[in-house]
């Protein structure tokens, strides 16, 4: 446990979080927020990422004393290769789980799975078309077994660009060329990656890094868009309903389960099983109301795109999800699960179940999801919980206040339905100056910040400013929780926001997604772009991630700016010890990709500087600022 | 430069380092081992392996006050995750150049390129059949269309296995299998093993190491198979030849080119415009005797191997190969090419050129080869070689000594023709206890270590015990400068060794080539497996890397315990603070891979731990230990 106790007031902005941040000290469970301070201060060679493990002549670290490493290489070389390394590590993330997509679409095309469908026909149709698939008198599945398998070929070594690659303007199209960071295959950029920040390969900073560009642009193009397609054409294509969110959502009288983690494949089916007649019954029959299911982080966010299920929380929400004592069982896939959760879980009777082999946690129980056997172990989970609840100590339950409602499910596809089918109203709106420009907030929580604070006051700074915003990821619960994902929001907005979103009946802030779904919103933006015959970093657009923490984050933001759209980040990532890495991440990157990152923790000059970007970009396309 | 004066002697165990360390002191020059003396003493977090950079709630440090990082992790998680990114390294290295050879061979099948073509048909063949392609009564060029396009599935997601699984013992197999750990595809395992070493994903350090194990194996069973494959039909499988080693193959009065890295695709070009008639005129003109052409390190193995062409060094002698003086350019493609290169390059006349885009070096001219241009961008790089000649101060040109004679070219197909065509008498050598057993030694340089002291001691000490030596990469350098790698020194070995090796006029020491080459080691184990009906671990063989510096080092160790082979290093990776993965390294592999590793960095110790090894090995297949 800390050492100095934690002032909770200033950890987080939620009467949710400190309630349970109170609790948890009352109940002897450690948090992030403890550990954080545990490992502070941190290692100064770390952070500024002139430390290099990179092979076995060190471990070295960059000084005045010891201008380079073992090897030779310089700050430069060694900031550029662990940044490399660093957004790889996100992009593989994505991209695996767009693979493992793909694998439940190809096994759906050959009949080999009963237990999952194409929910969507309409769009896969669609996204065969547009990646030159003939569908002409042909069967879906037929279709499909071409796109799985096409799919497939942008995580290989022959392709020239990723599938995708037609989505994006031309003129950005020839500049990547011009680069020589067109993606051309997901897995082999990562392992090219990789393989150049090995010792005495790739010893040139700005080369690196535009490696490392071509790898984030693999994901965003390719690894994260597949995931976002395929997940559309097995799950349904999101379309705007409704849903609540915080921990309210957690049920004092019904069997909690929560899913945590990023693919759908495990959770869609969990909220299947969740239905069956067979086990309500049985949940009543332990004394429960019912079977509760909510959702944490970015599997929430794809259960509440799609299906309308609430979310209790997200990053930091999660070991406090566990803290009310309430919930029965945990059952993640992969990716920003805290390995904490265990324990945390262990201090009350919750399970932890793990799904894929590929995240295991020592001290969860491992119950492995395959294609063929999906509903079978959803139930095996169910019904896990289900026996747990009778070991629920219901006087340590303290669940806090009432969810808040929200509007979901705005994909591409459902925004161009509520804009009457055209992207013509956003447009003029967009000329009229009534929508100043488009944001993208989007990522995770750090206990380095106040929780939330950032996330929330940038969301409502831009939007006063007539700039509409889009959350996907951790900002979405931070939004939803500020009161900011519903129409009524627009109180909160500018007029020009407030006029639009008002005659649309939409909030002023459009949640897009989970993490991977980023990919919406690039192709927004290439939607956009082409049909105003400019380039994305032409457009009033940018994207942040006040509060991010993840290599995914860096990922996204590296693809964002490498796509030409202007990065808010909170804080750097671990580049300042070397002025070449750092100048070409704030400015350099303006004059090879059209857009930078702009880093700045105070959300309200964030927002000003968003701002002034914005402004810069209306002016140059010719319209008022 | 050091504070401290380095104890010169007690650098390298070789007179020619010596001679050039005091040349560098003497001429201002930096080196490894200077560097080495500023970055010492090295951190204890990073050498012991829990220090986690891999999200920005961190950098966090496990120690007795701060036993978790920010999001949970244990000393466990944190060492298995970098351990995981470190081999990945590795294999990413190795396979990313089986993929340039595959590339290679795609481009010839397809008439794609005038400067490289098929040189050895009958292997084509013979390895397109043994991975089920047919051959009959096709032309070689329609059958490289096919094996090239079977060897980049090997590194897609829609393969359950490597091709080359087909070598492997039955036994294995299912051992791999039971165990999750047969690789399907490289850089699908690579792309997996960062997607589960993100934050959140496996937290589960025995799993964690289990898909270290499947990713190393995706390298030596298929990268590197096939970057050796490819590269003997493209460049001709080694056939025993004559060659020099040490500094003394630079020539005083030549025009002095090395060349450094590893792919054959750069070197072998080189090669063949430094013996064009045009050049060597040229050269002439310019007031030199003739153009020399060396190597270092594994680009150097390749050309040594398959051309007899002399190698100036290994690891640590690439500085000091420049310090000569005499050296007009080096020409690199990638790896283990020490960044220092263009500095200590800079305080001479030697010009560095790079090659590939995926390795540009900060300060070098950059010559990209690409498959077309081949010839012609290695007749630039010679000519520029040429002018610079005249820019060589003859005053401050030091080459010592006379170079040591060696026998190389030991393919497997080269041991089987020494052998009459069969393996038979090297297993009725074993069987009859005049060949006790067989030890691969490879790998590298560190400057941690006397330079060569282990690599050539553990050599020397294992032939006396009748144990044939099979040498790679680095440290086949050290056993031809040790006179170790010609047929009299069977005088050294005992006298079983001796009358074998003799009978066949072949050295106790066998040079198998480069790094990737260790794939001919695998396979020859697996062939001697086959012929014996028994798995890989039961053999008396073992593997050894005492110098090793590099993550593809750390590669090579866990594919080759993940094969059966125990595995000797001189040092441990950093993963000494983590008990459960050391003791999982140390002893727990051998219950689940049948192998594990010895950690000893005494050379003469090593021997009789292997030697000890061996005996068990002996003794349980029913033969005289």
């Amino acid at each position: 446990m800390a050492e100095k106790k934690l002032n909770i007031d200033e950890l987080s902005i939620w009467d949710d979080a400190k309630q349970m941040l109170r609790k948890a000290e009352k109940d002897g469970v450690e948090t992030a927020w403890d550990r954080l301070q545990q490992q502070s201060p941190h290692c100064q060679f770390g952070e500024s990422g002139v430390c290099c493990r990179i092979c076995t002549m060190g471990p070295c670290r960059i000084s005045k004393k010891a201008p380079r490493g073992v090897c030779g290489a310089d700050a430069d070389v060694i900031v550029a290769r662990n940044f490399g390394r660093f957004v790889t590590g996100g992009a593989a993330g994505h991209s695996d789980h767009g693979r493992d997509c793909i694998e439940a679409l190809h096994a759906v095309a050959h009949g080999e799975t009963a237990d999952y469908s194409i929910k969507d026909t309409e769009k896969l149709l669609r996204i065969a078309e547009e990646v030159g698939i003939s569908t002409e008198n042909r069967e879906p599945l037929e279709v499909a077994k071409d796109l799985a398998a096409d799919f497939f070929e942008n995580y290989g070594s022959t392709k020239g660009e990723v599938s995708f690659i037609c989505r994006v303007p031309e003129k950005r199209q020839k500049l990547w060329a011009e680069l020589g960071i067109t993606p051309r295959g997901v897995d082999r950029e990562i392992a090219e990656m990789m393989h150049r920040t090995h010792m005495g390969c790739d010893n040139d900073a700005a080369n690196t890094m535009l490696h490392a560009a071509r790898t984030c642009l693999a994901d965003g193009w390719a690894g994260s868009m597949i995931a976002t397609e395929v997940s559309d054409i097995l799950f349904g294509t999101p379309t705007p309903r409704k849903a609540r969110v915080n921990l309210g959502v957690i049920k004092k009288d019904q069997v909690n389960i929560l899913v945590h983690g990023h693919n759908p494949i495990v959770s869609e089916k969990i909220l299947e099983a969740v239905n069956e007649a067979e086990f309500i019954a049985l949940a009543k029959e332990k004394g429960a109301a019912g079977i509760n299911l909510a959702g944490l982080c970015c599997t929430g966010n794809e259960l509440m795109m799609r299906q309308g299920i609430p979310m209790a929380g997200n990053h930091l929400m999660t070991e406090l999800a566990i803290v009310t004592g309430a919930v029965e069982l945990i059952v993640v896939d992969y990716q920003c699960i805290m390995p904490s959760l265990v324990q945390v879980g262990s201090c009350y009777h919750t399970k932890m179940v793990t799904t894929a082999d590929k995240a295991r946690f020592t001290g969860a129980e491992h119950i492995k999801f395959e294609m063929h056997n999906g509903m079978e172990q959803a139930r095996k989970v169910v019904r896990m919980a289900i026996e747990r609840y009778g070991m629920r100590d219901q006087a340590r339950v303290e669940i806090p206040g009432e969810p808040v409602d929200i509007v979901t499910g705005f994909s591409n596809e459902a925004i161009l339905q509520a804009l009457g089918g055209s992207l013509d109203p956003l447009i003029e709106a967009i000329k009229a100056g009534k929508i100043r420009g488009v944001v993208g907030i989007v990522g995770c929580n750090n206990p380095k910040y106040k929780h939330d604070y950032c996330n929330v006051n940038l969301t409502r700074e831009l939007i006063k400013k007539d700039i509409l915003v889009i959350v996907t990821g951790c900002v979405t619960i931070a939004a939803g929780k500020a009161g900011l994902l519903v129409p009524e929001a627009i109180d909160q907005a500018g007029p020009g926001l407030q006029e639009i979103c008002g005659a649309l009946g939409i909030p002023p802030v459009i949640h897009m997604g989970s993490c991977v779904d980023n990919a919406r919103i690039l192709q927004l933006c290439a939607l956009l772009a082409n049909e105003l015959g400019v380039d994305i970093s032409d457009l009033p657009v940018a994207a942040s991630s006040p509060e991010w923490y993840s290599e995914k984050a860096a990922a996204i933001g590296t693809y964002a700016v490498a796509s030409g759209i202007y990065t808010h980040l909170g804080h750097p990532p671990n580049i300042t010890g070397s002025e070449v890495v750092a100048n070409l991440a704030l400015s350099g990157l303006d004059d090879l990709v059209g857009a930078c990152f702009l880093i700045e923790p105070d959300p309200f000059k964030a927002a000003d500087l968003i701002d002034e970007r914005i402004k810069s970009k209306r002016t140059a396309l010719g319209l008022g600022a």
